[in-house]
């Protein structure tokens, strides 16, 4: 980016007026405040850092798939879980990746130093690669936004959350959506106002209706204008859709007329199915912006005020339990944030930040990971995804159920035809998804019900976890079923099963 | 322990009246309750886990210290920061700990597990290495505790305040107490009520008399009486002050007395330095407990209510950026903060913990912990503080400042003699301290200034990391000096100038 370009570019808008009475009283630590002094001849017995010589750990060393400039094309084979260990030890033939204990000649941080207190930022050397990530992947659209490491998107929505809500708020969410995400807004008295979806996630026009009239029905009087909306853009969770690049524009428009904040939640970003080969396929089918090698735009590409909070996270792309993450926003937000985590999780594992960074700048580098995020993790989601859809089709009576095509993500949306039910108006819906769920689990095949990613408030007299007794919600006429997990051929099981257990039941 | 013992202990008491509108409204997620439908020929399509075979890490390794059972007793020499690569490539001969990818042949999670998605409790195998550990050290006076792993004690306090402070309440905690508690109630809108101290940390005598007298005072008029307690009981920061076997049977009667949770923070509890030869120098000195090893015994081992929440890390014993700790306390707050966790962090790293599982179970065992423990980490501080508090002795004028022998931890707590400056009643105390802290600056020596431990209300209109216009607090005249992080050489020169510093600000 040329100096001239940054100059055109806005700073962000304040939005110091959408903190909450949490994020507003959020303060730099005066203990992080002595690290000024220390500069030349300073011997600090200052801030209770253990030596890293006390540290039982003298290097770390992990087998990685390659990724380098130099790597073959030829892909490392992966190791599969049902090998023995003896057969694994031949099959595994990593590149290795080691993090020294002290100084390193690169620009990684050693063990001493990611293994030691540091602040709520993450480690210089990864967070720089992330941000500079995602400058290239979104070219932000103004000048002083930021990234700061998170523990996976998880706890960076719930400190989103707790930096500009207070109990008693509203927040916007799809109408169908995480249920993670009610159970962090609830147990802190925050409501959630569902808006419609469509093939294409959360509806503009839903959104903009809903804030245009605020106010006009009972349930709304008195109650404040929610200044937040909670967004998964890409690969929805559950139902797999994702958003236009129109419709995207249209959300960033109805936020702005309203001055809504956007919390964008994109774990599944780098899951999108339709580029390179594929995209060609596809073309003229999908909206997509060619300008970005095929990637979506996202929310926060184009964001000119700093209204979006995006999350990004590597547990979707690199493995779950790296609890590493990325959020990228305005920098007073960025600020906030790390004050926040340095009062809780101070920064993610240093084992996972040491790992990562010396993975991700000195082996990979940032083209390795974008051909790795484009060879492995978009096109193994892309196999998988045609695969539990091609056995759907071949082993499901489409009259019984049916998914719109997903285009990222993890899931099929299943939606069941219970007006083809034989008791269908005679009996409730749930009483019949239920009966589904049921022959489902006695054919050995399991998928969420969809009452579990409703907002409509659960009663508060059931179990949670006792499935027999709470498929309360009557719209939740659908079951997520995940291409994730399974071996392909369990996949084509699993389906089998399920076809089975649709015509067992609409037999009924 | 028979199952006549475990018969004898009571069950916890029923603390749900203890609950904030949060952790009471904290639920198990419906999503994980479909782990119950998954035996025998389940093929499952519903939680939505990457499969392991994405996952680009095939093996992950570290070298140790070693403490297996054959290890030989000489030590492993440990790195040194200031040595090249090459020398430190030769220097480092630690024991190889290996996590591999696919499953294992002893009980320790595999790589595809620890870096998977799991339950907010963290990987059986850590937890139950620490649940053991627990049970060893601390004996648990009632039958239904439990173990849940945190991201340090940082993260896990703030869990702990969500589950039982509501915003508005107050709690009570150490006249000079750790910044980061404060930081974290702050935020949260939760005040918090100082103790008396004296060289054995909070005074019994001062909690009750607070509590037997609440509301007396006209601050206190109508504002409900604290029901929480937060204290470091061993090597507390800063002041350095370890409880007394005795001091600790005191509080845990005026807690029961008072029905109050007790959160007992205690990452110094392994750094305590008169134990095993040392000990019995010190015979007569310390009140020791010699039925555990010479540890002291803790809050927690005294409990037989579950009304005492202790917080434990691998901070201080292994290093900072493990990020993973484990809290002790009844079962319900347990299950409490696993929900918590699995709308927040989910667990600790898979990196942590698969490392630390397998170097600790099977590697070191309990018995090669408990041995690193006592020779390496408490020796080490032990060698620490001597080496600082001789240097003390030899290099500063008593007259000027003197400290309380730590028994435990990382903090020298140095009281300044302002009594004996020349201009003493002259000027305002603080104004004296903050020429002091000048004068060190000026002389290359960081202390922490005593204000930053204080609980007085901070001046709003200061920039926290201002050190030079908010040294607030007129009674503290302390500053705190750390022994774990400088090299011998450089605490020995720090101390000196300190000494220098003294004379020249004294001299005035």
């Amino acid at each position: 980016m040329s100096p001239l370009v940054v100059q055109q570019l806005p700073m962000a808008k304040d939005f110091s007026s959408f903190l909450s009475k949490e994020g507003a009283a959020r303060k730099k630590s005066p203990l992080k405040g002595l690290l000024r002094f220390m500069q030349g001849d300073m011997i600090s017995l200052g801030g209770g850092l253990p030596h890293p010589s006390t540290f039982p750990f003298y290097s770390l060393t992990a087998e990685i798939k390659g990724m380098g400039p130099e790597q073959s094309p030829v892909t490392t084979p992966v190791p599969v879980d049902l090998t023995t260990p003896q057969e694994q030890q031949k099959a595994v033939r990593g590149e290795v990746v080691t993090v020294p204990h002290g100084p390193q000649a690169n620009k990684v941080e050693s063990l001493s130093t990611s293994l030691q207190y540091g602040i709520g930022t993450g480690i210089k050397a990864l967070r720089e690669f992330c941000k500079e990530h995602v400058a290239t992947m979104h070219a932000p659209k103004y000048q002083d936004w930021d990234v700061v490491l998170s523990a996976g998107n998880t706890d960076a929505f719930a400190k989103a959350i707790a930096m500009i809500c207070n109990r008693g708020d509203l927040i916007f969410v799809e109408e169908w959506t995480y249920p993670t995400a009610l159970e962090t807004l609830d147990p802190l008295g925050i409501g959630h106002v569902p808006v419609k979806m469509d093939g294409e996630g959360m509806s503009a026009v839903a959104l903009k209706e809903l804030l245009d009239n605020w106010g006009s029905t009972p349930d709304q009087g008195g109650v404040a204008k929610p200044r937040v909306a909670y967004l998964i853009p890409t690969g929805q969770n559950p139902t797999g859709a994702t958003m236009s690049i129109q419709r995207r524009k249209d959300i960033i428009r109805v936020a702005q007329e309203h001055d809504l904040i956007l919390i964008e939640d994109d774990p599944y970003y780098y899951l999108q199915f339709f580029i390179g080969e594929d995209q060609k396929q596809t073309e003229g089918q999908k909206d997509q912006d060619n300008s970005n090698n095929g990637w979506m735009p996202t929310l926060f590409s184009m964001d000119t005020d700093g209204r979006v909070i995006r999350l990004d996270t590597f547990s979707k792309t690199l493995a779950p339990g790296c609890r590493v993450g990325y959020m990228s926003m305005n920098a007073h937000f960025c600020n906030i944030i790390q004050y926040h985590n340095e009062v809780t999780i101070q920064q993610p594992s240093g084992f996972s930040q040491g790992l990562l960074a010396e993975m991700l700048v000195n082996h990979w580098g940032q083209e390795g990971y974008k051909r790795y995020l484009t060879e492995n993790v978009r096109t193994e989601y892309l196999y998988r995804s045609r695969h539990l859809q091609a056995a759907f089709k071949k082993h499901v009576n489409g009259k019984y159920a049916s998914f719109i095509e997903p285009s990222a993500g993890m899931f099929l949306w299943i939606k069941v035809h219970l007006e083809e039910h034989p008791r269908y108006g005679k009996v409730k819906d749930n009483v019949l998804m239920l009966e589904l769920f049921n022959k489902c689990v006695e054919y050995n095949v399991l998928m969420v019900p969809g009452w579990q990613f409703s907002c409509k408030p659960k009663p508060t007299d059931i179990d949670p976890s006792d499935l027999l007794g709470s498929w309360y919600d009557e719209a939740a006429t659908y079951m997520r079923a995940t291409f994730a997990y399974a071996t392909f051929d369990q996949m084509e099981e699993a389906i089998t099963r399920y076809g089975e257990a649709l015509k067992a039941v609409f037999a009924a």
